[in-house]
Protein backbone atom coordinates (compact mmCIF):
# COMPACT_ATOMS: atom_id res chain seq x y z
CA UNK A 1 0.00 0.00 0.00
CA UNK A 2 0.99 3.49 -0.38
CA UNK A 3 0.58 5.17 2.81
CA UNK A 4 -0.61 8.43 3.35
CA UNK A 5 2.72 10.94 3.87
CA UNK A 6 1.14 12.25 7.71
CA UNK A 7 1.39 7.97 8.54
CA UNK A 8 5.14 8.54 8.81
CA UNK A 9 5.62 10.10 12.35
CA UNK A 10 2.57 7.53 13.22
CA UNK A 11 3.43 4.89 16.21
CA UNK A 12 0.94 2.42 17.47
CA UNK A 13 2.08 1.14 21.20
CA UNK A 14 1.72 -2.39 22.16
CA UNK A 15 -0.48 -1.68 24.63
CA UNK A 16 -2.92 -0.75 22.04
CA UNK A 17 -3.19 -4.11 20.34
CA UNK A 18 -2.67 -6.09 24.19
CA UNK A 19 -3.97 -9.28 22.61
CA UNK A 20 -1.04 -9.49 19.86
CA UNK A 21 2.27 -11.23 20.42
CA UNK A 22 5.51 -9.37 19.17
CA UNK A 23 5.67 -10.92 16.36
CA UNK A 24 1.93 -10.36 15.12
CA UNK A 25 2.33 -6.36 16.55
CA UNK A 26 5.55 -6.00 13.85
CA UNK A 27 3.85 -7.55 11.05
CA UNK A 28 0.38 -5.88 11.17
CA UNK A 29 2.38 -2.30 11.85
CA UNK A 30 4.27 -2.65 9.30
CA UNK A 31 1.16 -4.00 6.95
CA UNK A 32 -0.36 -1.18 7.90
CA UNK A 33 2.55 1.15 6.08
CA UNK A 34 3.35 2.44 9.50
CA UNK A 35 7.22 3.34 10.48
CA UNK A 36 7.35 3.03 14.72
CA UNK A 37 5.77 0.86 17.18
CA UNK A 38 5.80 1.50 21.30
CA UNK A 39 6.56 -0.96 23.29
CA UNK A 40 5.82 -2.31 26.53
CA UNK A 41 8.46 -4.59 28.48
CA UNK A 42 6.11 -7.39 28.89
CA UNK A 43 6.11 -8.46 24.95
CA UNK A 44 9.61 -7.71 24.64
CA UNK A 45 10.37 -10.15 27.49
CA UNK A 46 7.96 -12.64 26.31
CA UNK A 47 9.59 -13.06 23.33
CA UNK A 48 13.12 -12.56 24.33
CA UNK A 49 15.05 -8.93 24.16
CA UNK A 50 17.12 -9.71 21.85
CA UNK A 51 15.22 -11.65 19.64
CA UNK A 52 12.83 -8.87 19.70
CA UNK A 53 15.38 -5.68 19.14
CA UNK A 54 16.01 -7.88 15.85
CA UNK A 55 12.81 -8.16 15.10
CA UNK A 56 12.06 -4.45 15.10
CA UNK A 57 14.82 -3.61 13.70
CA UNK A 58 14.40 -6.38 10.68
CA UNK A 59 10.71 -5.09 10.10
CA UNK A 60 12.33 -1.75 9.27
CA UNK A 61 10.61 -0.23 12.25
CA UNK A 62 11.54 2.40 15.13
CA UNK A 63 11.00 1.94 18.45
CA UNK A 64 9.07 5.34 19.78
CA UNK A 65 9.52 4.45 22.85
CA UNK A 66 9.57 2.13 25.75
CA UNK A 67 7.13 1.19 28.28
CA UNK A 68 7.68 1.08 31.32
CA UNK A 69 9.99 2.20 33.90
CA UNK A 70 9.25 4.11 37.28
CA UNK A 71 7.47 2.73 40.57
CA UNK A 72 10.04 4.73 42.75
CA UNK A 73 8.38 5.62 46.11
CA UNK A 74 9.23 2.79 48.25
CA UNK A 75 10.45 3.66 51.74
CA UNK A 76 12.00 0.47 51.97
CA UNK A 77 15.43 0.75 51.69
CA UNK A 78 14.79 -3.16 50.00
CA UNK A 79 12.28 -2.12 48.38
CA UNK A 80 13.48 0.96 47.19
CA UNK A 81 17.03 -0.74 45.78
CA UNK A 82 15.06 -3.16 43.67
CA UNK A 83 13.13 -0.83 41.97
CA UNK A 84 16.55 1.16 41.38
CA UNK A 85 17.54 -2.11 39.64
CA UNK A 86 14.46 -2.58 37.58
CA UNK A 87 14.96 0.76 35.84
CA UNK A 88 18.57 0.16 35.68
CA UNK A 89 17.27 -3.36 33.63
CA UNK A 90 14.44 -1.36 31.93
CA UNK A 91 17.28 1.37 30.76
CA UNK A 92 19.53 -1.54 29.21
CA UNK A 93 16.07 -2.65 27.58
CA UNK A 94 15.21 0.28 25.93
CA UNK A 95 19.81 0.91 24.49
CA UNK A 96 19.14 -3.29 23.34
CA UNK A 97 16.05 -2.36 21.58
CA UNK A 98 17.15 0.86 20.18
CA UNK A 99 15.11 3.24 21.40
CA UNK A 100 16.38 6.34 23.38
CA UNK A 101 12.94 6.72 25.59
CA UNK A 102 12.07 5.02 28.41
CA UNK A 103 8.60 6.09 29.93
CA UNK A 104 8.72 6.48 33.44
CA UNK A 105 5.52 6.09 35.80
CA UNK A 106 6.47 7.03 38.99
CA UNK A 107 4.67 5.40 41.19
CA UNK A 108 1.86 6.12 43.46
CA UNK A 109 1.58 6.22 47.99
CA UNK A 110 3.44 3.30 49.34
CA UNK A 111 0.55 1.12 50.44
CA UNK A 112 -0.95 2.95 53.99
CA UNK A 113 1.11 6.19 53.30
CA UNK A 114 -0.54 9.47 53.06
CA UNK A 115 3.32 11.47 52.46
CA UNK A 116 2.32 12.83 48.90
CA UNK A 117 5.54 15.45 49.35
CA UNK A 118 7.69 12.81 51.04
CA UNK A 119 6.95 10.51 47.76
CA UNK A 120 7.26 13.05 45.62
CA UNK A 121 11.27 13.61 47.00
CA UNK A 122 11.99 9.86 46.86
CA UNK A 123 11.25 10.35 43.15
CA UNK A 124 13.61 13.40 42.42
CA UNK A 125 16.43 11.16 44.61
CA UNK A 126 16.04 8.22 42.84
CA UNK A 127 15.87 10.13 39.23
CA UNK A 128 19.44 11.20 40.33
CA UNK A 129 20.51 8.02 41.02
CA UNK A 130 19.26 6.87 37.52
CA UNK A 131 19.93 9.68 35.13
CA UNK A 132 23.77 9.48 34.72
CA UNK A 133 23.05 5.46 34.19
CA UNK A 134 20.84 6.16 31.55
CA UNK A 135 22.64 8.89 29.63
CA UNK A 136 26.00 6.70 29.41
CA UNK A 137 23.52 4.03 28.01
CA UNK A 138 21.89 7.11 25.10
CA UNK A 139 18.64 6.67 26.97
CA UNK A 140 16.05 9.47 28.20
CA UNK A 141 14.13 9.01 31.41
CA UNK A 142 10.83 10.08 30.13
CA UNK A 143 8.71 11.43 33.09
CA UNK A 144 5.11 10.75 32.52
CA UNK A 145 2.45 13.31 34.02
CA UNK A 146 -0.57 10.92 34.98
CA UNK A 147 -3.88 12.12 35.44
CA UNK A 148 -4.38 13.16 38.93
CA UNK A 149 -6.85 10.62 39.35
CA UNK A 150 -3.98 8.09 39.41
CA UNK A 151 -2.36 10.01 41.86
CA UNK A 152 -2.51 7.61 44.84
CA UNK A 153 -2.04 4.86 43.36
CA UNK A 154 0.18 4.92 39.63
CA UNK A 155 1.69 8.59 39.82
CA UNK A 156 2.52 11.03 42.52
CA UNK A 157 3.50 13.27 39.07
CA UNK A 158 0.25 15.06 38.27
CA UNK A 159 1.44 17.44 35.65
CA UNK A 160 3.43 18.55 32.76
CA UNK A 161 4.62 21.83 34.98
CA UNK A 162 5.28 18.92 37.63
CA UNK A 163 7.37 17.12 35.18
CA UNK A 164 9.76 19.61 34.30
CA UNK A 165 10.15 20.89 37.92
CA UNK A 166 11.38 17.14 38.56
CA UNK A 167 13.56 17.25 35.23
CA UNK A 168 15.26 20.32 35.40
CA UNK A 169 18.39 19.59 37.75
CA UNK A 170 19.09 16.93 35.15
CA UNK A 171 20.47 17.31 31.17
CA UNK A 172 18.20 17.23 28.75
CA UNK A 173 19.82 14.51 26.79
CA UNK A 174 19.62 12.45 30.47
CA UNK A 175 15.80 13.32 31.35
CA UNK A 176 12.52 14.39 29.64
CA UNK A 177 8.85 14.62 29.50
CA UNK A 178 6.14 12.72 28.31
CA UNK A 179 3.17 14.53 27.01
CA UNK A 180 0.51 12.90 27.21
CA UNK A 181 -3.14 14.33 25.94
CA UNK A 182 -4.81 11.76 27.85
CA UNK A 183 -3.15 12.52 31.08
CA UNK A 184 -2.93 16.39 30.77
CA UNK A 185 -5.53 18.06 28.39
CA UNK A 186 -7.66 19.43 31.19
CA UNK A 187 -5.03 21.61 32.53
CA UNK A 188 -5.38 24.75 33.04
CA UNK A 189 -1.28 25.36 32.61
CA UNK A 190 -1.23 23.03 29.67
CA UNK A 191 0.20 25.24 26.78
CA UNK A 192 2.49 27.36 29.19
CA UNK A 193 4.09 23.99 30.38
CA UNK A 194 4.24 22.34 26.52
CA UNK A 195 5.91 25.71 25.69
CA UNK A 196 8.02 25.35 28.73
CA UNK A 197 8.99 21.99 27.77
CA UNK A 198 10.84 22.60 24.29
CA UNK A 199 13.95 20.07 23.60
CA UNK A 200 12.62 17.92 27.11
CA UNK A 201 9.82 16.59 25.42
CA UNK A 202 10.66 12.96 24.55
CA UNK A 203 7.64 11.44 23.48
CA UNK A 204 4.29 12.49 22.62
CA UNK A 205 1.52 10.44 23.31
CA UNK A 206 -2.43 10.59 21.80
CA UNK A 207 -6.06 9.05 22.46
CA UNK A 208 -9.30 10.51 23.58
CA UNK A 209 -10.55 10.98 27.21
CA UNK A 210 -13.52 9.26 27.40
CA UNK A 211 -16.90 10.81 29.65
CA UNK A 212 -18.05 9.43 31.71
CA UNK A 213 -15.39 7.30 33.02
CA UNK A 214 -15.42 3.72 33.10
CA UNK A 215 -15.67 1.86 36.09
CA UNK A 216 -12.50 1.10 35.51
CA UNK A 217 -10.64 4.17 35.89
CA UNK A 218 -8.04 2.81 34.16
CA UNK A 219 -9.36 2.23 30.94
CA UNK A 220 -11.20 5.64 30.31
CA UNK A 221 -8.66 5.86 27.35
CA UNK A 222 -10.22 5.99 24.36
CA UNK A 223 -9.82 5.96 20.17
CA UNK A 224 -8.98 9.73 18.95
CA UNK A 225 -12.66 11.58 18.42
CA UNK A 226 -14.45 9.11 20.41
CA UNK A 227 -13.92 11.32 23.82
CA UNK A 228 -13.62 14.73 24.78
CA UNK A 229 -9.93 16.37 23.89
CA UNK A 230 -9.90 19.02 20.94
CA UNK A 231 -6.33 16.97 19.82
CA UNK A 232 -5.18 19.03 16.79
CA UNK A 233 -3.62 22.12 19.31
CA UNK A 234 -1.69 19.55 21.28
CA UNK A 235 0.01 18.55 17.76
CA UNK A 236 0.76 22.35 16.85
CA UNK A 237 1.72 22.67 20.40
CA UNK A 238 4.69 20.02 20.51
CA UNK A 239 5.51 21.17 17.29
CA UNK A 240 5.55 24.78 18.13
CA UNK A 241 7.91 23.67 20.79
CA UNK A 242 10.13 21.91 18.72
CA UNK A 243 8.78 18.62 18.76
CA UNK A 244 9.81 16.44 14.99
CA UNK A 245 9.46 12.53 16.71
CA UNK A 246 6.71 10.25 16.56
CA UNK A 247 2.52 10.27 17.66
CA UNK A 248 2.40 7.66 19.87
CA UNK A 249 -0.68 6.44 19.65
CA UNK A 250 -1.58 4.52 23.33
CA UNK A 251 -5.42 3.12 24.25
CA UNK A 252 -5.93 1.30 27.22
CA UNK A 253 -10.05 0.26 26.32
CA UNK A 254 -11.56 -3.05 27.13
CA UNK A 255 -14.22 -2.45 23.59
CA UNK A 256 -10.54 -1.95 22.05
CA UNK A 257 -9.19 -5.01 23.23
CA UNK A 258 -12.00 -7.34 22.34
CA UNK A 259 -11.91 -6.20 18.42
CA UNK A 260 -9.11 -7.76 15.88
CA UNK A 261 -5.65 -6.38 16.26
CA UNK A 262 -5.92 -5.47 12.31
CA UNK A 263 -9.03 -3.61 12.70
CA UNK A 264 -7.49 -1.55 15.67
CA UNK A 265 -4.61 -0.62 13.81
CA UNK A 266 -6.85 0.39 11.09
CA UNK A 267 -9.10 2.76 12.93
CA UNK A 268 -6.31 4.29 14.42
CA UNK A 269 -4.73 4.73 11.43
CA UNK A 270 -8.04 6.45 10.10
CA UNK A 271 -8.82 8.50 13.35
CA UNK A 272 -5.06 9.66 13.26
CA UNK A 273 -5.49 11.21 10.04
CA UNK A 274 -9.32 12.16 10.31
CA UNK A 275 -9.33 13.60 13.85
CA UNK A 276 -5.49 14.15 14.98
CA UNK A 277 -4.09 15.48 11.85
CA UNK A 278 -6.87 16.63 9.85
CA UNK A 279 -6.41 18.18 6.42
CA UNK B 1 -23.87 16.94 76.00
CA UNK B 2 -20.80 19.31 76.81
CA UNK B 3 -19.36 19.43 73.14
CA UNK B 4 -15.70 19.20 72.62
CA UNK B 5 -14.49 22.89 72.18
CA UNK B 6 -13.02 21.67 68.26
CA UNK B 7 -16.60 21.12 67.33
CA UNK B 8 -17.17 24.74 67.42
CA UNK B 9 -16.60 24.52 63.98
CA UNK B 10 -17.43 21.71 62.58
CA UNK B 11 -20.18 21.94 59.83
CA UNK B 12 -22.22 18.73 58.48
CA UNK B 13 -23.23 19.61 54.61
CA UNK B 14 -26.84 18.06 54.07
CA UNK B 15 -25.39 15.95 51.21
CA UNK B 16 -23.20 13.87 53.68
CA UNK B 17 -26.76 13.16 55.16
CA UNK B 18 -28.53 12.43 51.58
CA UNK B 19 -31.58 10.78 53.04
CA UNK B 20 -32.51 13.39 55.73
CA UNK B 21 -34.86 16.29 55.26
CA UNK B 22 -34.13 19.89 56.38
CA UNK B 23 -35.61 19.31 59.52
CA UNK B 24 -33.97 15.64 60.56
CA UNK B 25 -30.92 17.38 59.60
CA UNK B 26 -30.85 20.54 61.89
CA UNK B 27 -32.20 17.90 64.54
CA UNK B 28 -29.83 15.92 63.86
CA UNK B 29 -26.77 18.59 64.15
CA UNK B 30 -28.02 20.23 67.15
CA UNK B 31 -28.28 16.86 69.14
CA UNK B 32 -24.96 16.21 68.30
CA UNK B 33 -23.67 19.60 69.62
CA UNK B 34 -22.81 20.99 66.08
CA UNK B 35 -23.39 25.05 65.21
CA UNK B 36 -23.43 24.96 61.69
CA UNK B 37 -24.28 22.76 58.44
CA UNK B 38 -23.82 23.54 54.82
CA UNK B 39 -26.98 23.65 52.59
CA UNK B 40 -27.57 21.86 49.25
CA UNK B 41 -31.04 24.06 47.82
CA UNK B 42 -32.80 21.04 47.06
CA UNK B 43 -33.67 20.20 50.69
CA UNK B 44 -33.95 24.10 51.10
CA UNK B 45 -36.44 24.11 48.58
CA UNK B 46 -38.52 21.19 49.57
CA UNK B 47 -39.20 22.89 52.89
CA UNK B 48 -39.97 25.70 51.46
CA UNK B 49 -37.06 28.85 51.43
CA UNK B 50 -38.48 30.81 54.05
CA UNK B 51 -39.19 27.94 56.59
CA UNK B 52 -35.62 27.14 56.06
CA UNK B 53 -34.37 29.77 56.82
CA UNK B 54 -36.64 30.34 59.98
CA UNK B 55 -35.75 26.75 60.72
CA UNK B 56 -32.25 26.69 60.65
CA UNK B 57 -31.88 30.09 62.91
CA UNK B 58 -34.56 28.80 65.49
CA UNK B 59 -32.09 26.26 66.02
CA UNK B 60 -29.30 28.16 66.37
CA UNK B 61 -27.33 26.81 63.38
CA UNK B 62 -25.19 28.43 60.93
CA UNK B 63 -25.29 28.02 57.37
CA UNK B 64 -21.50 27.57 56.52
CA UNK B 65 -22.22 27.24 52.50
CA UNK B 66 -24.83 27.32 50.06
CA UNK B 67 -24.56 24.87 47.63
CA UNK B 68 -24.76 25.38 44.20
CA UNK B 69 -24.76 27.74 41.85
CA UNK B 70 -22.63 27.90 38.43
CA UNK B 71 -23.03 26.07 35.74
CA UNK B 72 -22.07 28.63 33.40
CA UNK B 73 -20.89 27.00 30.14
CA UNK B 74 -23.76 27.09 27.97
CA UNK B 75 -23.10 28.41 24.69
CA UNK B 76 -26.80 29.41 23.32
CA UNK B 77 -27.88 32.39 24.20
CA UNK B 78 -31.09 31.14 25.99
CA UNK B 79 -29.57 28.34 27.99
CA UNK B 80 -26.65 30.89 29.20
CA UNK B 81 -29.56 33.95 30.31
CA UNK B 82 -31.17 30.79 32.55
CA UNK B 83 -28.22 29.77 34.09
CA UNK B 84 -27.52 33.62 34.80
CA UNK B 85 -30.70 33.39 36.01
CA UNK B 86 -30.99 30.25 38.23
CA UNK B 87 -27.94 31.89 39.54
CA UNK B 88 -29.46 35.12 40.53
CA UNK B 89 -32.26 33.51 42.76
CA UNK B 90 -29.73 31.04 44.08
CA UNK B 91 -27.82 34.26 45.59
CA UNK B 92 -30.80 35.36 47.07
CA UNK B 93 -31.70 32.07 48.12
CA UNK B 94 -28.00 32.19 50.45
CA UNK B 95 -29.32 35.94 51.47
CA UNK B 96 -32.68 34.50 52.75
CA UNK B 97 -30.46 31.49 54.58
CA UNK B 98 -28.12 34.23 56.16
CA UNK B 99 -25.02 32.14 54.46
CA UNK B 100 -22.51 34.72 52.81
CA UNK B 101 -21.08 31.86 50.92
CA UNK B 102 -22.52 30.27 47.69
CA UNK B 103 -20.42 27.58 46.30
CA UNK B 104 -20.20 27.89 42.65
CA UNK B 105 -20.02 24.26 40.43
CA UNK B 106 -18.80 26.17 37.25
CA UNK B 107 -20.03 23.73 35.01
CA UNK B 108 -18.24 21.31 32.15
CA UNK B 109 -18.12 21.25 28.25
CA UNK B 110 -21.44 21.77 26.90
CA UNK B 111 -22.34 18.31 24.76
CA UNK B 112 -20.60 17.75 22.25
CA UNK B 113 -18.28 20.63 22.51
CA UNK B 114 -14.33 20.51 23.50
CA UNK B 115 -13.07 23.70 23.09
CA UNK B 116 -12.27 23.65 26.85
CA UNK B 117 -10.27 27.10 26.16
CA UNK B 118 -13.87 29.00 25.23
CA UNK B 119 -15.88 27.00 28.04
CA UNK B 120 -13.59 28.32 30.75
CA UNK B 121 -13.81 32.15 28.93
CA UNK B 122 -17.69 32.12 29.17
CA UNK B 123 -17.28 31.09 33.16
CA UNK B 124 -15.40 34.23 33.54
CA UNK B 125 -17.60 36.28 31.93
CA UNK B 126 -21.12 34.95 33.60
CA UNK B 127 -18.90 35.68 36.64
CA UNK B 128 -18.75 39.54 35.76
CA UNK B 129 -22.30 39.47 35.41
CA UNK B 130 -22.78 38.03 38.68
CA UNK B 131 -20.35 38.93 41.25
CA UNK B 132 -21.93 42.68 41.87
CA UNK B 133 -25.02 41.01 42.06
CA UNK B 134 -23.96 38.66 44.56
CA UNK B 135 -21.94 41.37 46.59
CA UNK B 136 -24.98 44.10 46.77
CA UNK B 137 -27.03 41.03 48.31
CA UNK B 138 -23.50 40.32 51.00
CA UNK B 139 -23.12 37.14 49.18
CA UNK B 140 -19.93 35.60 48.23
CA UNK B 141 -19.40 33.59 45.25
CA UNK B 142 -16.57 30.85 46.35
CA UNK B 143 -15.64 29.43 43.12
CA UNK B 144 -14.88 25.74 43.50
CA UNK B 145 -11.86 23.73 41.49
CA UNK B 146 -13.47 20.02 40.95
CA UNK B 147 -10.80 17.42 40.65
CA UNK B 148 -9.42 16.97 36.79
CA UNK B 149 -11.49 13.83 36.62
CA UNK B 150 -14.41 15.71 36.50
CA UNK B 151 -13.39 18.41 34.07
CA UNK B 152 -15.58 17.45 30.91
CA UNK B 153 -19.14 17.12 32.70
CA UNK B 154 -19.22 18.93 35.71
CA UNK B 155 -16.59 22.13 36.22
CA UNK B 156 -14.23 23.37 33.60
CA UNK B 157 -12.29 24.95 37.20
CA UNK B 158 -9.66 22.17 37.89
CA UNK B 159 -7.07 23.67 40.55
CA UNK B 160 -7.14 25.85 42.82
CA UNK B 161 -4.61 28.30 41.08
CA UNK B 162 -6.78 28.72 38.13
CA UNK B 163 -9.69 29.56 40.89
CA UNK B 164 -7.71 32.22 42.18
CA UNK B 165 -6.72 33.72 38.87
CA UNK B 166 -10.89 33.13 37.81
CA UNK B 167 -11.40 35.40 40.97
CA UNK B 168 -8.52 37.87 40.86
CA UNK B 169 -10.72 40.79 38.56
CA UNK B 170 -13.23 40.90 41.47
CA UNK B 171 -13.03 42.47 44.65
CA UNK B 172 -12.59 39.62 47.43
CA UNK B 173 -16.17 40.01 49.16
CA UNK B 174 -17.76 39.53 46.07
CA UNK B 175 -15.69 36.13 44.59
CA UNK B 176 -13.81 33.73 46.72
CA UNK B 177 -12.55 30.12 46.18
CA UNK B 178 -13.11 26.75 47.81
CA UNK B 179 -10.64 25.30 49.82
CA UNK B 180 -11.96 21.16 49.07
CA UNK B 181 -9.59 18.70 49.90
CA UNK B 182 -11.03 16.11 48.21
CA UNK B 183 -10.65 18.14 45.19
CA UNK B 184 -7.04 19.26 44.91
CA UNK B 185 -4.73 17.35 47.47
CA UNK B 186 -2.99 15.92 44.80
CA UNK B 187 -2.35 19.36 43.32
CA UNK B 188 1.66 20.17 43.42
CA UNK B 189 1.24 23.45 43.76
CA UNK B 190 -1.88 23.08 46.09
CA UNK B 191 0.19 24.75 49.46
CA UNK B 192 1.26 27.44 47.23
CA UNK B 193 -2.22 28.27 46.03
CA UNK B 194 -3.78 28.11 49.37
CA UNK B 195 -1.02 30.35 50.60
CA UNK B 196 -1.84 32.55 47.69
CA UNK B 197 -5.67 32.32 48.35
CA UNK B 198 -5.61 34.35 51.80
CA UNK B 199 -8.86 35.97 52.16
CA UNK B 200 -10.37 34.57 49.18
CA UNK B 201 -10.68 31.61 51.08
CA UNK B 202 -14.64 31.43 51.54
CA UNK B 203 -14.94 27.88 52.92
CA UNK B 204 -13.06 24.74 53.41
CA UNK B 205 -15.07 21.72 52.79
CA UNK B 206 -12.97 18.11 54.01
CA UNK B 207 -13.59 14.78 53.15
CA UNK B 208 -11.29 12.01 51.80
CA UNK B 209 -10.16 10.61 48.19
CA UNK B 210 -11.11 6.37 48.07
CA UNK B 211 -8.73 4.66 46.45
CA UNK B 212 -10.20 2.72 44.76
CA UNK B 213 -12.02 5.06 43.12
CA UNK B 214 -15.42 3.61 42.86
CA UNK B 215 -17.42 2.86 40.11
CA UNK B 216 -18.96 5.76 39.85
CA UNK B 217 -16.38 8.88 40.16
CA UNK B 218 -18.88 10.80 41.99
CA UNK B 219 -18.45 8.85 44.84
CA UNK B 220 -15.36 8.51 45.43
CA UNK B 221 -15.22 10.88 48.81
CA UNK B 222 -15.11 9.13 52.50
CA UNK B 223 -15.15 9.43 55.53
CA UNK B 224 -12.02 11.58 57.37
CA UNK B 225 -9.35 8.76 57.25
CA UNK B 226 -10.90 6.14 55.06
CA UNK B 227 -8.59 7.33 52.26
CA UNK B 228 -5.07 8.57 51.10
CA UNK B 229 -5.41 12.52 52.31
CA UNK B 230 -3.22 13.72 55.00
CA UNK B 231 -5.44 16.51 56.65
CA UNK B 232 -4.21 17.95 59.37
CA UNK B 233 -1.64 20.07 56.87
CA UNK B 234 -4.38 21.29 55.21
CA UNK B 235 -6.26 23.06 58.18
CA UNK B 236 -2.76 24.02 59.35
CA UNK B 237 -2.58 25.76 55.92
CA UNK B 238 -5.89 27.67 56.07
CA UNK B 239 -5.50 29.04 59.22
CA UNK B 240 -1.55 29.93 58.48
CA UNK B 241 -3.54 31.45 55.13
CA UNK B 242 -6.47 33.57 57.36
CA UNK B 243 -9.49 30.86 57.29
CA UNK B 244 -11.27 31.14 60.59
CA UNK B 245 -14.55 29.86 59.48
CA UNK B 246 -16.29 26.37 59.23
CA UNK B 247 -14.99 23.30 58.53
CA UNK B 248 -17.70 21.67 56.64
CA UNK B 249 -17.80 18.00 55.54
CA UNK B 250 -19.38 17.11 52.38
CA UNK B 251 -19.23 13.26 51.66
CA UNK B 252 -20.96 11.56 48.82
CA UNK B 253 -20.63 7.41 49.54
CA UNK B 254 -23.13 5.13 48.79
CA UNK B 255 -22.22 3.00 51.54
CA UNK B 256 -22.43 6.68 53.72
CA UNK B 257 -25.85 7.37 52.90
CA UNK B 258 -27.24 3.76 53.44
CA UNK B 259 -26.16 4.31 56.84
CA UNK B 260 -28.93 5.85 59.62
CA UNK B 261 -28.16 9.84 59.56
CA UNK B 262 -27.25 9.68 63.60
CA UNK B 263 -24.66 7.38 63.16
CA UNK B 264 -23.36 9.23 60.36
CA UNK B 265 -23.02 12.73 62.09
CA UNK B 266 -21.36 10.66 65.38
CA UNK B 267 -19.12 8.86 62.89
CA UNK B 268 -17.88 12.20 61.12
CA UNK B 269 -17.76 13.91 64.90
CA UNK B 270 -15.21 11.31 65.69
CA UNK B 271 -13.82 11.25 62.33
CA UNK B 272 -13.00 15.02 62.43
CA UNK B 273 -11.81 14.82 66.14
CA UNK B 274 -9.29 12.21 65.60
CA UNK B 275 -8.33 12.75 62.01
CA UNK B 276 -8.76 16.30 60.87
CA UNK B 277 -7.48 18.17 64.07
CA UNK B 278 -6.46 15.79 66.25
CA UNK B 279 -4.37 16.40 69.66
Amino acid sequence: MSADPRLSRLSINSKTVDGWSLPELVDGVAAAGLQAVGLWREPVTDHGLDRAAKLVRDAGLRVSSLCRGGFLTAIEPAARAAAIEDNRRAIDEAATLGTDTLVMVVGGLPKGSRDLVGARERVADALAELAPYAGERGVRLALEALHPMYCADRAVLSTLGQALDLAEPFPPAQVGVVVDTFHIWWDPEVWRSIERAGERIASFQVCDFLVPIPADVLLARGYMGDGVIDLPPFVAAVEAAGWRGDVEVEIFNADVWAQPGDQVVQTVVQRYLDVVVPG
